[in-house]
């Protein structure tokens, strides 16, 4: 029976050291890419791992499972009914504890340390790889991750796929079963877009490509997110060779991004883009740091916020209302003439492309499916890794009708495999579908919302977002919040709609369903 | 009974642990320093608090009792008669471990904790005061960080003085017996030669604090830098308020500096000082990384070889008979006619001033008597905390001459006390004494040293000190290692007889003691 005197404290003042150990790992992560002498590389990588392994321990010991147990009755995850005097936030607090230390435990330390050790290495190898465009070269690696993250499944457990077993490690509660007719039926209305897009005519996007000075990018990347409400005084702006977001607490919380002279959309929406991501950290609630209410709900929710501002509000006449008229105070010479029709048709060109993370808005989740239906048989061990470039073409193919000629600008393009991430990619699409309803809603709440957008005003939109998702942090599940926020589950439509609108607002053709 | 066949890697592997905490918490602040968001500071207290109390605890655990007892005999501190087999290095390594651990092990962790958390802070206050020119807004902390200090001199305890258990911290071994009179006659000499500096004709310094652009002055630090054999590959140079240099690895060692555009020797003499620690770092033993022999012996002999480059190298005729037609390209407009002379006397001037770190060689170690004179006061609890600005302006009458008129001139300058760093200002005079008594001897050591020099080859020197000190780690005491290299102990007279060469050769008098 649980002592009624006891209460969180004890259990918090863990679940923070742990957080700090945790915080610790990612600013040396941070340093790596932004700021550390090429020379440090190796020892780096044994710092960090020394990191996350104490606070596995520390998270999986027996001290934990003592201080949630004075609370938890283990058969349900849930806090005892006899609990008096928690509050809804505390039992949400146990529930989500207890979700994570329940998966940690099942995994052996030993265990823990092989895919560590596989994965780092794998990554080297995979680096190496892609630049060699050598997949041979990385397969007995990935063939070694992809059995840990077999036996992976096993330690985990699992009801329906095996796939749930990963996916639910990035999208809490997400299911193969309810992934695949959603997939299906997005897949569907995108071909259907597609297709459209293919009879019309293209627009002209060549002004994006010329030279602009790279300083100047940067600063009106900066521009932008002060615009957004990113706090510089809690974040800041750092170059590095794939943008990232990391938070260290809400008062740190740290984007970059990456810089081409004739690229002007590259660095643009990586900035709005790991601003949005930053807008999320930065809004979580300060006095929940260190336990699950202070933390992220789930990578795709995560991906909502920053496709929201990229693609919702980046990538819309209305936004570039405002700021084109700026964007053209920075460069008179390559945009003095351009107007906003065709500047704005130009950003939402739809173009098949090999690579995921310069894919436009009708394209990119196909990227994301051929992803998903190979992890999907590697899990499910239908396929041979060897296999894996060949499969990747075909389903290229099939999804986007062009093939790759070198396996670097295909199979070898993401780094995700090589970590182990495998289920985390449905969760951009999922950012995608979440991004379009909370958007949506946030038209039906906030009055006036598009002409504030208009004149360059978004405080409004972010104050929603802090007060619907940010300061929510793991309180609810991202099933529950959708449904607190716009009273639906979670459908392709919304999405589809607004994409249909978009793209055929500026290619001339209505499509419907 | 130790098992024979019991070796050192389950005490290096643990060892190894706790420096990676270490280097973590030593990355955090280094970031706070030089690119933490404002808004990050509280938090990044008590990350790198939570790190170090790890840190500590892993340190003085059982388990580590354990390991070095297979080994060491607890009486006597050092390797068992009969553990066969281990080399010199393999005892010395156990015996500063040893000597590491019965220290650490005497402070409780609680105790550790509330230090680290009240330091990190303290810091932060004691910025916002200096600039503020505002001691009263820093004193609460300062109060605090001495009661821990006195705190910990009680967990240590001593034999001699309670301020020799702080002091042995930074210079092993050191006791205020042996510092108080080579201090004294330290400073009858000093006093002497500033009698004769006083009464002779002024050199003409104005040259030096004409305008200099300030990434100019910063790419000419680095073009010294890159001189002296300090390897961007696995290091780098950004700016603080406060310069340091920091190591998380013998392939990870970063130096900051501070620039002004009308202060030459500011930013230039920085980056040469950190160079000087930054060498020693990047020559610690990397085979020997996370035992004392991959550490630096003590500060003195750290302070040795920054004072070394920055005093006997880079204060010197020959150094600038290279460098100075360098810094001309650099600066043509400001130094096209200067001759060598002129410059190098410029360098040189005597001028008791107010700030130790711009300080001239003469009055520099007076400085640091004024500190420890008021540490030792504040240690023995002879002066309330409160009274410090009215004690600092009495010792700057007393040894320079001179008073602030603000405290941010005076008892709030540096921040060594913020950060409970009481016992560290005299390791600054040692590092003086030590850098003469080296560099006579590499002059001995190394044929033609000065022609090299005078050509700006200053990589026989680094090899010098690589070979000689910097190899060794923690291997001797200071003492043993001075012994080893000049066949001396430590006196005044070698620091003395080169400043009374150096000044009376600019000052054109001869002094005799």
């Amino acid at each position: 029976m649980p002592d009624s005197t006891h209460n969180l404290t004890a259990l918090k003042s863990r679940l923070l050291e742990i957080r700090h150990l945790k915080d610790a790992a990612a600013l040396l992560s941070w340093d790596q890419e932004t700021y550390m002498p090429a020379g440090g590389g190796q020892t780096r990588a044994e710092q960090i791992a020394t990191l996350q392994t104490l606070a596995h321990a520390k998270f999986v010991s027996p001290e934990t499972e003592d201080l949630l147990l004075h609370h938890i009755d283990p058969a349900t995850g849930l806090a005892n009914a006899d609990a008096d005097g928690l509050d809804d936030a505390s039992k949400a607090l146990l529930r989500e504890t207890w979700r994570d230390f329940s998966r940690a435990k099942k995994l052996p330390s030993d265990f823990v340390n092989r895919l560590e050790r596989e994965c780092s290495l794998a990554q080297q190898v995979w680096a190496e790889a892609r630049r060699r465009n050598d997949f041979m070269h990385f397969l007995p690696n990935l063939q070694n991750v992809i059995a840990l993250k077999v036996e992976e499944v096993g330690h985990v457990g699992y009801d329906g796929s095996p796939y749930d077993a990963l996916l639910d490690t990035y999208e809490p509660g997400a299911t193969l079963a309810q992934l695949q007719p959603l997939f299906a039926s997005l897949r569907h209305g995108l071909l259907e877009l597609l297709r459209h897009v293919r009879e019309a005519a293209q627009p002209d996007d060549r002004i994006l490509f010329q030279a602009y000075e790279e300083q100047q990018q940067i600063a009106f990347g900066k521009l932008v997110l002060h615009g957004m409400g990113y706090d510089f005084n809690r974040g800041r702006l750092d170059l590095s060779a794939h943008p990232f977001t990391t938070a260290f607490h809400p008062t740190d919380v740290r984007v970059t991004t990456r810089v081409f002279e004739k690229d002007l959309p590259s660095c643009l929406f990586s900035c709005i883009h790991e601003g949005g991501h930053g807008l999320y950290d930065q809004g979580l609630p300060q006095e929940h740091y260190g336990t699950p209410l202070g933390e992220s709900l789930s990578l795709g929710i995560h991906e909502s916020q920053s496709r929201l501002w990229e693609n919702n509000v980046g990538r819309s006449k209305a936004f570039w209302t405002h700021f084109l008229p700026l964007l053209r105070q920075y460069f008179p010479a390559q945009l003095g003439t351009v107007s906003l029709d065709a500047f704005h048709a130009a950003l939402n060109k739809v173009n098949p492309s090999l690579i995921r993370v310069e894919a436009d808005e009708v394209t990119y989740n196909l990227h994301i499916m051929v992803r998903f239906d190979i992890e999907l048989a590697l899990i499910e061990q239908r396929v041979p890794v060897k296999d894996l470039p060949g499969l990747w073409r075909e389903k290229m193919q099939e999804y986007l009708g062009i093939v790759p000629e070198r396996d670097a600008d295909g199979v070898l393009q993401d780094v995700h495999w090589s970590l182990g991430a495998l289920g985390y990619f449905p969760t951009y699409t999922l950012g995608n579908l979440y991004a379009s309803m909370f958007f949506q809603q946030a038209l039906q709440d906030i009055p006036g919302l598009e002409i504030e957008i208009q004149r360059g005003h978004l405080l409004s939109l972010k104050a929603w977002l802090n007060h619907n998702i940010h300061q929510c942090g793991r309180q609810y599940s991202a099933t529950d919040l959708l449904h607190r926020i716009t009273g639906q589950t979670l459908s392709v439509e919304p999405f589809l709609l607004y994409l249909r609108t978009k793209i055929g607002d500026i290619y001339g053709f209505t499509s419907t369903q």
